[in-house]
Order: C-alpha cells, then structure tokens, then sequence
C-alpha cells in the first residue's frame, strides 16, 4: 500500500505537505483528495509545500502543474512555497515554468499570498 | 425528439442546469437557446450548473467552453458551478482546462461571482 499525503485544513486554505516519495499512485491519491476536500470544505486556496523535496523531475514537475489546474478548475488558487533554488532551476531546464501557479518562499508568505483579494494573477494556458 | 435543457432567468443571469444526457443534438439546441435568451433579456451573466453531471468526456468539456465562448460574444460572462471533484481531474487530464471560463462550488457562489463587479478576469487564448 502507497503512503497517501495528508490534506491539512488552515482556515479557509488546504495544506499539502510533501514528505514523502512521490510515486504515480501516491500522486493520483493526492490529487483525489484534494479535489474532494477543497469541493467539501469550500476552500478558497491551496499551499503545496515542497521543502521537502530536494529532487524535482519531470513527473513531480506536471504533478505540480497538474494539481494547480485541478484546483483552479474547482475555484481554488494554489501557491507553491519552500521551493529550493536547484527545484527551480531543474524546473526552469525542463521546460515546466508552472504557468498560472504562484510560488512564495516560505509558508508564511504563501498564506498570505492567499488572504489578499485582489491579488490573483491572470491565468497563463 | 431529444430533449431541451431549460434556460431560466434570474434577475440580470441566465441559468442553464443540466439535467439530462447531453446528445449532439441537445448541445446544439441549448446553444441556440442560450444565444436567443442573450439577445432578448440583455442578460449580463450565464452560470451553467453541472452539479448532476457525474462523467464527464471530451464532448462535455467541449460543449462547455464552446457555451462560454458564445456567451463571451455576446457579452455575458459564463461561470460553471457545482463542478464536482472526479469532474474537475477528467478535464484537466483531458487537457480541457475551460481556459476563460471561471469556476465556483456552488449555484449561490456562482450568483454572488457574477453580481460583483471588476472580477472579470482576462480572457485566455
């Protein structure tokens, strides 16, 4: 059995914390999650904290783009926070620039990204 | 004879809930109905409630955006609501991420999404 990634409820924002190998499966799971707590709870954003991850491939990388589309679709904006500067320069390389998905530095900041109206960037395709 | 889906109207938005099958011929109707009812009621805004749709293909997800893309023409800014999570991962799989179309949870949300002014975001390719 694949570990699942737990979905932590902050005020009106869905965590998620990556900590753990991300294999095909543990990504479906995710994503199914995700998707039935932000329709259940109504949230207004979701954080996907990637301090964890110190290698990023490909398949993390449309993982990444991949979930932020699921929650835009259900109303929900997605910020990625504690990314490391070799996670964002394989990011870069590998052609995958996460269009329309927001990164902060640090949780905090990306909490606080969310509770400001009127900060939402335009949707890239 | 297929069936009509019925296009109602609520103050200044059109709502059009889809409750039946969606054949070819249907779509076909809805839009012609839909554009009409535009025309005539000057109508601002067209929420669209998938909430019954369960499955949801290519067809579907076309039909949406298409939908949008009409009411855009004519003015009136299409928001899908009740979009339910299974949904949500089909189209993004599908790569149908409904580009300028803007989602909310529920039919109340939705109302509230189009009676608010200047959140129209921009329109994408």
């Amino acid at each position: 059995m694949t570990e699942r990634v737990p979905v932590l409820k902050i005020g009106d924002v869905l965590l998620v914390s990556i900590q753990v190998d991300l294999e095909d499966q543990t990504v479906l799971d995710l994503q199914d999650d995700l998707a039935a707590r932000i329709v259940a709870t109504g949230a207004s954003g979701v954080v996907i904290d990637i301090t964890a991850v110190e290698i990023v491939d490909s398949f993390v990388g449309r993982m990444l783009a991949t979930t932020a589309a699921i929650s835009r679709m259900l109303d929900a904006e997605t910020v990625v926070v504690g990314m490391r500067p070799a996670v964002a320069i394989t990011l870069v390389e590998l052609g995958l620039s996460l269009g329309g998905v927001r990164t902060a530095l640090t949780l905090e900041k990306g909490l606080d990204m969310l509770a400001r109206p009127d900060s939402r960037p335009p949707a890239k395709p």
